[in-house]
């Protein structure tokens, strides 16, 4: 199969359950919004070593945020719900709190799954806090040093899907990279995921355990890596191939990960230098959900 | 005491001390730097809620790195050096190993206390890695995916000094925040520096405890809490004024944090509608870091 | 009338008739796509004294280009079809032929006037060009040192709006500024329109002609300038107010321009700070388009 | 010769002199600074079609600027004193003096040449401006909506070097991009430098004149196109060559534009996949200034 005539191997993306929030938050312009979103999000790329997953998903416009206000929605995931809920509250309290301008909404009003982080954070107030509403909404107000800080009662959870991924294979490092880079953006106006590595890409792919070191938990996917192509028996990297990205996905369900894999892949080829197009799986042993490229992108 | 027309309080800031990590992140463009640099120090405030205080020192130029690649010095803050290490190690292997085309150096070679945070890396290489030479420096070169990873044997640990800090007071809340701003980008340029909250600004600078809600570490300052200064005994907010922004800096010695107060406040004081600049202290009991105004400013 | 609690001016916007070209550039990332759009639409505020007004209009999808790639659409307008012709030709030839990985398409299709820019600019290719096709576009490319350039032989143009406009009063410079910028970035949501003053912005309205140096076409508009408020005799600006900025809004047509202060207005005054929104016009003798903010905001 | 792996041609860029102006922006930020710097060095990459050459030079420290507040250096640049002054004039008028929060100082004082352009925009206050003076500065204020605006009475300007440049070799077109970039972003550090092409660099170089279109000044420079390496007799293109960027800069003197050659090409071979370096003349008939790549980069 080919897309844009760049060859796509007949594979797929195998992936996991995860617990995700998703939070809004608003601030006096873009940047600020900008600024907080990222502080959140930092340090969350995978819950191997980081103490949770997550990421900016997409700007919400002016119209479509309660107070107004541009915004961002991020998301916030974990394997549990107590490991999550802990990990919003200290990343609401820690860097979105202290962060100029902003609100707190709730990105997914619908679930069953509540956490009470606004009512939790509201105790910062040492007793000046107060209730108020945005629409029909149940919000805390604040008071802090430069002003009122407003955060929802509620942040709601559910059970979404992390690992959803594809790969980027380039003839030079730099048009895989800016290959991967495009992918990234494209796949920022998909609803509902977040790329949560650095910039959105992986440089490092992995294999989960090891040939070698097995204390470790993950090593370098050694049939990927292209400086070691002639040492590694069944490398997968052809000939004509320097480097290779990964793109991990996480979302809120099955669908939005498919939509972000057709978006990146499809933004991957317009770039020149783009020799193939795969994707990462454990055999189809370890994660429950599967997206074949060749249905995805058919 | 006026700066530029802006009266300073004649008081102090109150300082900590804090075992401080310093890294030089380089690659490919400034861009993909600074990418991993910001994921590196993410989720990085306050040591209150998060694992560690993180943040971008300043911007390193091509002719000043041992690879000649541009790259940012990040520093990662902690209490203990064994927490410090912990944090260094996760955060560079899951957010700079993993981020495209970096390289990883020691930022204080001549530290006595050295991590041996490469070392520890270089077993993601899963027996392909292999070590070699930058300079005069003993790196470890990772087979990964876009290539080779290449980081130092050892990052370099000094026990710095936390929570150097000043108050910006403003008319409104926008001219003390985009004073507070102007303040932050002139102290991106104090070698030795960084400013861990988001943007570089504190919007809710806290007291030690509190005096409703007692099982709390910390809550917000209701003396510099513009929105209650008429219901709170003893308010330190003028009538004139209606918002205060902290800048709260961290750094390898007083002597670097010395010179970011004094930077900071200058720039600061150029803004229209800056009406004062104070700074936090808990009566000098604390901390054992006094920063005088009015000596750093005289 | 009020919107948001800030108090609206019974007042219009004058506006006037103006030749606009629409230009979609696409390039491989959205980085290099906004670099030739700014380039190209740079030294473009006003035509008192710039070859033409010009602006980044707004960010298209990988999804919505004819290549696939992301892309931004850019407006050029000029009193006349032919001074607007001569700028499009030399704005594209030195801004985006000249920057790396741009293609160019006609951003109005259906247009009536269409000039044949991308014919001419063939002629670069110094006989080496060729005659391709993108979907159903005709298409020049011209190889040059980066590989080849793409260009849609026609680019089209229309009487749009030149000169919509609103004004925002803040009890502070930086609460306007910040109120301005955070208009002109709801704005650039708005399909069809640009702000072309520097970053959508205006800090220097005019009146036409002169009260003392009658050689000049347009000077200060005194009753709008708040250091000299004490001075000029029929001041606009009340006593709270220490700063406006005006928004100019140029379009394809009434409609479009119509949104965007409705649009602007309603994101600037959920900023702290604002006092008033007003606008500007000439008592409705030089513009045959008035935009009534009463009704707009109603 | 080999710069870091990577051969250099044995040639030499091939300069001419220009008139150059170089003014210093101020603002309230950072931002505000470089909106207006770009605003006003837009359209302006070759005086082919531009009405001027011009760029932003370097960022300005806070306590390198007369007012205490962030700026930029930029240039401007025109063959004739008298074309060059009427761009000074019409760019700080269009698009400083209309820009948010900024001042205009001179960036040449020591210059013989100098335009009386803040004496000229004064008459923009209509009556209502005034002298005053910053450090040992004469400056105007002029009255406008947001505040006061500060302009120097006077722009130097000197006669200094058009078209140093040098020539970037990939092996695919995103390596050579990407090297492209990297070296523009390190020129950007040499003081007294621009590059005034979009993001400061040329995607299509040309050659004066034309084989088969005579009735134009430049085309494409065919031996340059890797597109039709095979077409072209005496193509320069390597067999592993792809893409060639040219990086062209304008400077105060021969001295900068070296250091400003040497910087980048050193920033552009530690970039992956780059194959040559080289640089374009016209056999040294019509430029009197020729830098050597090799004595450049020995």
């Amino acid at each position: 199969m080919e897309v844009n005539g760049v060859e796509v191997e007949e594979t797929f993306a195998e992936a996991f359950p995860i617990k995700v929030s998703r939070i809004l938050i608003t601030a006096a312009t873009k940047y600020w919004a900008k600024v907080a979103a990222q502080e959140a999000t930092g340090f969350g790329t995978s819950v191997i070593m980081c103490p949770a997953e997550a990421g900016i998903e997409r700007f919400a416009n002016w119209n479509e945020t309660p107070d107004g206000r541009p915004g961002y929605y991020i998301q916030i995931c974990n394997f549990s719900y107590k490991d999550l809920e802990d990990q919003v509250l200290k990343r609401l309290g820690q860097c979105v709190l202290t962060a100029p301008t902003t609100a707190v909404f709730n990105g997914l009003l619908e679930a069953k799954k509540q956490f009470d982080t606004g009512y939790k954070l509201k105790f910062f107030g040492d007793g000046m806090e107060s209730e108020t509403q945005i629409l029909d909404r149940k919000m805390y107000s604040i008071p802090i040093m430069e002003g009122d800080f407003l955060i929802e009662e509620s942040i709601g959870a559910v059970e979404g899907v992390a690992g959803g991924n594809f790969f980027i294979f380039g003839d030079s490092q730099m048009s895989a990279l800016n290959a991967a880079q495009s992918a990234v953006e494209a796949i920022n106006k998909v609803e509902g995921t977040i790329t949560p590595f650095p910039g959105g890409i992986v440089a490092s792919g992995s294999k989960p355990g090891a040939n070698k070191y097995t204390f470790l938990k993950a090593t370098a996917n050694e049939k990927y890596c292209p400086s070691i192509k002639d040492k590694v028996e069944g490398s997968m990297i052809p000939k004509d191939v320097n480097a290779v990205y990964e793109i991990v996905i996480n979302g809120l369900d099955t669908d939005v990960v498919s939509e972000a894999i057709e978006t990146g892949v499809k933004a991957a080829v317009t770039l020149p230098g783009i020799k193939k197009i795969s994707a990462g799986n454990y055999g189809g042993n370890l994660g429950p959900h599967q997206f074949y490229l060749k249905e995805i992108l058919k």
